[in-house]
């Protein structure tokens, strides 16, 4: 296992081409706009190494018997489910913003259990190609960036059947070395600070998509792979000192990028799908089910932040009416409501036939769905409590300057017992954390709502309901009775 | 175990005083007003002899290693907590309403640990005395109604501080037999139908209210126990048939009483506790815990059944649009969250020192807080799928009539493809399960939110939060920073 | 105009065929289970000779220049139309239930508009029958039902596509004399205590539909009419006293009938529209508007009962905690919210070409989507103060008995300032209007939610607010600007 | 009146001292920070002079008989009232943020209440002062700000009781010319472009805070005023080109200023209030009540633009599922309500005794309580419409770039129909108008929520409720009946 230094030297190994405002980013590690994410990353390799948190972050591998990073592992019981979403929380509390390292660890576990299941039906061999590739994560412990979303295009057109071809990742050449992609992934999470990158589908594919289906790892800085960094809110903040970007050292959200594959040749033992577009839907809403598990971890972990800086805020403007105390209740609800879902659909995961354990689908949606909701609620709550002032707030140069600085300690004064500076400097985290990205982040992250919708409907058993209103209702007794009354 | 028949023949031994609309009620059994609440809870006693339930139905004793019903036995791991759950809502999908059965489980777990740790600081002998009451009750599989909450009378006031002191159930002699007890329980599910009540303290007492720190076991037909029956919704409609009650064979809610005691008498070993006022609080949150843990079971239960009817009417109003669809699928994740929320409190369970196990208190109190609104949301969308037809259905009387009937059968008719009885009996059903006392009880039942709303702002650790989010703004660096700028 | 007394005895006078319950209602006045709706319409006719309220209750016809009943007038400018709703919330808040009178006062009203409109169109003389007999109805003050809503059967299809053709009313035959219908009205509130009533169309209707497309008067004892009760929340109390009903004067909402034409004649000059189909639509969404206006009128009478009802409870109950003046707050909001809907769309109508007054389509369906929500919300937060005493209240019977009051004045005591039976009445009063059938015509009355967010996306002028941000974002000024970075 | 160049001119010719990023604004109209809050606020000097908007944006002065701008008059009639409301929606509109000029509208339209009341009772002389001040801000057409909001320091103490007794504007010395005040005015609305400042109190005062009863209006750049100005989200996008700041023409929010009175000097016929501490509460209340009325206008006017970019970026998406539709209609329904609410507070307006018309204070104070709610909600609808892209859009340095354009516009692109430039910039737009400052703002501006939560339950005749409850529920019969079961 790496530590968070080892990770930051490894990074600076790689040479990936990041462009940002119109320039190129030299070192993800220096880059002030890009460092924040890598420190966020980088405390998955800091917690790891820390025995208080050994138990949730590490593991022992089930392919050789040594102890790794659990963002490698793949998950052996029920209980490693539960402790990843508690590993999750208790890291979003550390950073109050992604630390990316779970869409990889989704990725991975998902195309664990479909190379199983395709070589099952299709004699293929992906699953130890698959094995060895993990292993090799493991050994070096990689950051590995799950790389999903392609950037869809028209939503209304399958990816055959878009105007572009390219508006889906597919495979344009086959060799005896190995394959072509071409295409692009958007919304990267972590992308530019991570090691590797695995390429799966992002949604079903049919007879004529077959070229669509691939899934694949590759480095993140491959030949002929460009990315281009999502600008932020506030992002700016950054360059201005470590006030008023809130979290100077952790920043916001994941650092996303639109990655472009042009023409990227992936060696066959890194394929671990091609063509098999059948499995394509069971891939994506198993990678959906894993991945929206985790909103009950992280965002809870954002969450009881945001809770914690509401409070704080009240008691630094003196506030003490009871409805600051319910507001904090509510928020407080929610929260551990989204956490128990989390653990609901975790504690009733069940073993796959690939050895590895799955959360339960149904439950796993309600998570996201909730967070959907949630996450912009506990937001409105805290600006309710924390007052009009976090919209007003100087800049931090106006704090730096001595023209300026006594006026605004002076006026920005509240509860005598604590410093104009904590006063402002919790309202930017809080600012930070419940606006912009952060909210459209609880959005869509791991899926847009109506995407949970149908898989909540589909896994509900609505006959089964149906049948249980008709028995209690004894429609099934109507028959014999009709001539009673005839 | 009994089974069904012979829970029916045992209540049948019982006589209790049982007031009903004016009148004395004879049998509870044959009583055409209380049937449907024996008929309730005599399903516990029927799947525990169903080989396909018995694995949730039943377990292992630990006091005798003897099979018991589930509904008889202390809480040995963290899966007993989940299958208390799961049983619930299996239960509760094929009432349709409160088998009432949980209250006295519930109260039999909280005195096992509440007399455990009463006896380690006081020295007493409660816990041995209690066992035997549990090994009593496990041998006979009686039916025990949680005998909890008291009038309370003038809310702003303790138990001691009332205008009249019986307003709270408290001992007002004690002899070397035993203890006489005055006063009344109200909101009792399943007493009447029950063989045992089990007494515990309502809410945290002072030194003051030490009378009122009493509890213990009584056969429901003691001596100078008085019941007055609850009217509930729409009760009349028992006598008139079997389409107009919705549900005709399980009714609604849990017939509950107002349970007097004029002075009854019980003798020591059935008294678990006698002054110790200050463990009430601590005797109440734990009952209160594992009570709030259920409404996610057996509400859920009951939620498949409102959405099977609401799916079932869709089809036979002939309606297709999407908008039905979202609706079933909202109702669906709040269903499934509130299951969520049980399974999580469960899993997160701990081992208490009296051996048994408890659930996560914080978690268990989202359960309930989500109940008090989610069924009233989904009774609401309900009633939207429906249609206005379940605010204007016909008598039975009408339908069963030569005149009128074929006017109902004509006009009432909607889809094809189903009869209009069959249209008119799920739409019955509906109405029964989301008005009146049904949704009252979802408020109110294992405490009002407020009660709720004061555990999980006690549990948050709130402190916790507000030091996470300081450590993000760097508050904690101000004052060394502070010379920079001066 | 009528008094009370006068609208009792006029009533008596007719002979409306009215089945309940398996049985023949002899008179509307005198059988108990009708006799409070009779109660409820009373009101409009008892409040019309009260000084105190003559300026919202009555108006000058614009026809004869008499003084009249506001509920059989024109409206003549956008201060009727306030007066409109704030009489409705002022008799709501008397009555505490549905007083019908609207239903005929809003199918009058866009009658007057459709026969002007229809007249203009075809050359038909429908509009000056219809003041013919808007002057027969004002002179005698009658009590007219307005009869819209048809069975509907499978709602997948139309009118003429029905597996029978009687599901909506239609013209069977065409005399010299009149026309015949058949067919059937559901939720016909006010029916069985009005004298007369107005059919009109319940959809649009296309070229095949033209049968159906008929509206037309008769008195409500006309031959071959059927009217069959429907059965309401707790009705069978009526018959046991005064206090369990809750509101024993006026019951619940609107007495709803299924009423059956089985070959009714209807005369020429009662006839306002037959087949004219493309009128259809209009008219269904000018009456729709005109009633969706009501409910921040009515329904905001009762919600102040029900805030009143819930306030008291909390004083009966003892509970001063802020959470109690933060729920009635949240429901004052909620209450004044639809009040100012109806104003809001009463305040912006606009006279039409017949010259009388229409409410601003798009704002008067903001009224009625939210009551479908804010009364079940309010009646959540009312049962959330009361307590869940309002689920188990013993039976009046019990109440009277020697052998229980004692024990019920004793034990269901609360705040001594108060006593038993007053907090007993009120529990039950507010356990009426908050369940059951109050709470599906909060939903389906004036038409299913669905209706109302079909008329709001279509008024809304959606391609206007696309302009509008398309002229913020510069969208127009893309294609000049292009070739500045080509 | 003036237009918008000559509104720009005469800023020139004003020298506030205002910082922003430790830096001094040389000119408000022309520093790239400022200018756009300066072309905000001009729109309501360019629609004045547009004959198409005559009748919303001017009005004849009831003092002068002369045509002025609608935001310097006083409101003589209801219609007036809703002319506000209309004219805020329309200038909202145009702007897509707030455009500043109401809040010195309704701090001359209460103090013109406010000084006819404090005159009649004490004496003074302040109404007729007022009207002359009136006349020069009519006559030149000058902006005002309303400065109302003090800094309030610890929130549990008075303004008298505060460690500092300057974060409460007060009077420090009164003269023969005049008097002096020291303090600060926080989130000052549209300051630094305004050309005069009224200065009004923030809340209710008591005999020992009679040096915080002052009202005045000074130049806003009168001697020893500083104005700090706050930071806004995005604000730095503004200088890197005219996409990424969404509305680069209007930006956001209205400019917010903290501002201090270092002794400033105010002469005897600018002073409006000078210790009539008992007058403040009203003054306040009746300020608030005029404010939050707006919130539905200029709010509904932002929600339309918001409203408008979701149902565009749904097209450019190609996305035409029901749920978008259903997700506008209720976007739709919450703009509609709050408009609704504006209207109806508006036409209960009633004439005060100081001739001018003043809204209903229950009414205006549900307008803001559910935009607190409602521009969160629309704003979460918004974002779940427009996708996860509106998270993870490129810069605009990168899309001007010739490396990553072709690479933006390939993979950005969606529905054919429209460019990847629309899509980009209307993502842009939805996301400037949806997050941070902008949310804040529906939040705090005019009050914070309990704010309105006080004045709705003050305002509500709960006894009244009561009442109407007692009397259904026969409470006042009760005890003429107890002998007949006694």
């Amino acid at each position: 296992m790496m530590n968070r230094q080892q990770y930051m030297d490894s990074l600076r190994k790689l040479s990936p081409v990041i462009y940002l405002k119109g320039r190129l980013v030299e070192s993800v590690v220096d880059d002030p706009m890009t460092r924040p994410h890598v420190n966020s990353a980088g405390m998955t390799y800091e917690l790891a190494g820390d025995p208080a948190h050994e138990e949730l972050m590490t593991t022992v591998s089930h392919l050789t018997g040594k102890r790794i990073n659990r963002f490698t592992s793949i998950f052996q019981s029920t209980d490693d489910l539960i402790k990843k979403v508690k590993m999750l929380r208790m890291i979003g509390q550390k950073t109050g913003t992604c630390f990316q390292r779970c869409v990889g660890l989704d990725a991975m576990n998902s195309t664990y259990i479909t190379t199983f299941n395709i070589d099952k039906k299709c004699g293929t061999n992906y699953h130890e190609r698959f094995k060895k590739y993990l292993e090799y994560v493991q050994e070096h412990d990689f950051m590995v960036a799950g790389s999903m979303t392609d950037p869809k295009g028209d939503r209304s057109k399958k990816p055959g059947a878009q105007a572009d071809p390219d508006l889906f990742v597919h495979v344009v050449k086959k060799t005896d070395e190995g394959i072509v992609i071409r295409g692009a992934k958007a919304h990267q999470t972590g992308m530019i600070n991570s090691h590797e990158m695995l390429v799966l589908p992002t949604t079903n594919l049919g007879e004529d998509d077959s070229d669509y289906a691939v899934a694949c790892a590759l480095p993140v800085d491959a030949p002929n792979v460009v990315h281009i960094f999502g600008r932020q809110t506030n992002d700016g903040r950054r360059l201005d000192g470590d006030i008023d970007t809130g979290n100077s050292e952790y920043a916001i959200v994941g650092g996303e990028t639109l990655t472009i594959f042009n023409d990227v040749f992936v060696p066959w033992e890194r394929v671990f799908m091609c063509g098999e577009y059948e499995f394509a839907q069971d891939y994506v809403s198993t990678f959906a089910a894993y991945h929206r598990q985790n909103y009950g971890g992280c965002k809870v972990g954002l969450a009881d932040v945001i809770i914690g800086s509401a409070a704080a805020m009240a008691e630094y403007n003196g506030v003490k009416a009871s409805h600051v105390r319910d507001k904090l209740t509510e928020m407080i609800n929610m929260a551990e409501t989204m956490y128990n879902c989390s653990l609901g659909c975790s504690c009733q995961g069940t073993k796959t036939e690939a050895g590895s354990y799955y959360v339960n689908t149904l439950l796993a949606n309600t998570v996201k769905l909730n967070c959907t909701r949630y996450m912009y609620e506990i937001s409105r709550l805290a600006h309710d409590i924390a007052g009009g002032f976090i919209a007003t707030l100087p800049y931090e140069d106006d704090y730096r300057s001595p023209e300026t600085r006594a006026y605004i300690d002076k006026y920005f004064a509240a509860n005598p017992a604590f410093s104009t500076e904590e006063r402002i400097r919790v309202g930017r985290l809080l600012e930070n954390m419940t606006g912009g990205t952060a909210l459209a982040e609880s959005m869509h992250g791991a899926g847009s709502p109506e995407a949970m919708k149908i898989m909540l409907y589909r896994e509900s058993n609505l006959e089964h309901k149906k049948n249980l209103a008709k028995a209690l209702a004894k429609v099934g007794e109507i028959e014999k009775k009709q001539p009673e009354h005839a």
